[in-house]
């Protein structure tokens, strides 16, 4: 059995991204054999300029075509509330509420000691920079990892720091995203309601 | 709710594949932001390779590295069987039962007038250019169209114009795949004894 090597090479490229297995990355690549080589060329054509004309925000390490990025450029924002998110895609899932109106910071990211992802892996200490630096401007900390074993210890060594950190004077509330998310589930996959209501019962840790 | 546009255009590019809903468009294209960018070039550089370097064989229409195809390069072939499959996986997928040493003709799709493919949207004409040519070689005519309304609609077609059009002399017997494929499936997914039960279980049509 023999398939040729341009055909191979983008079945092995496809078989690398998350959920396509062997067979499904056969099958996308003999179906963009009958597509117009221009759609092809527009697929080649984002996937160049997915890196080069983003940024990740200098503020909060989202991701976004400028830097500072929309949601930190937004002057009516409430910059005492930051809610913390593993990766764009949450912060999008929130903006998609429509009931937030704090700022954010993406961590890309979580603890994980199996694969060797440790704090210094994950933009927490951009957070403790930040937070340092507009001392006494943040009241809150809403910490809105997954509820997966990798986002709870991401969020209890977040707790953890910002209480030994912040200890006299300007104290910093520390929350958690409350009822309403199932554990186990991830979050960018959550509806809307259930997102709404994970953030009106978010609780002190 | 804003997602960036370099972003945005790569979730609609993925969501043009076959079975990437929008969720898991997103999800990809979020995904490939935490990618070395080396991996991205190489993805893009597959695609981009993809058609530049294979060619349709210019005998059965195979997608191949080679013109003519691995396949119809093969001395030791049996030339008096061809096996008329729609897709170029179709073909792979017999080739890798082991138990088939006749010829292809991959038609590139089947007949289909709920979406305007008509015989001459596929190479069927070439099919019957190619038995002419071989006139007398050509002993058998082994239709593998899938077992779908459209590959059932395929095989008809073929068999009424090759029975046609060799009436005196160099008949040509026209089979198809029998038992052993469930009605509905998809060739390409099917297991090899399966196909290997239905190439033995052809029946005349």
């Amino acid at each position: 059995m023999r398939i040729a090597r341009p055909l191979k090479r983008l079945i092995e490229s496809f078989q690398k991204l998350p959920g396509v297995g062997p067979k499904s990355a056969q099958r996308l690549t003999y179906y963009l054999l009958h597509v117009p080589q221009t759609e092809i060329d527009a697929f080649t054509d984002s996937l160049t300029r997915l890196k080069r004309e983003t940024a990740v925000c200098s503020i909060c390490k989202n991701v976004d075509e400028t830097d500072p990025c929309f949601v930190c450029s937004e002057s009516n924002r409430d910059i005492s509330r930051i809610m913390v998110v593993e990766q764009p895609l949450d912060l999008v899932a929130f903006e998609r509420t429509g009931k937030y109106r704090g700022v954010y910071h993406v961590l890309h990211g979580a603890i994980n000691p199996l694969e060797n992802i440790g704090p210094d892996e994950i933009f927490i200490d951009d957070l403790f920079k930040r937070l340092n630096e507009a001392s006494g401007v943040v009241k809150e900390v809403i910490i809105a990892t997954n509820p997966t074993m990798e986002g709870d210890a991401t969020a209890m060594y977040i707790a953890k720091k910002i209480n030994e950190t912040f200890v006299n004077g300007n104290t910093i509330d520390v929350t958690r995203l409350g009822m309403g998310i199932p554990t186990g589930a991830d979050l960018e996959y959550a509806d809307e309601t259930t997102l709404t209501q994970a953030l009106e019962g978010r609780r002190t840790m």
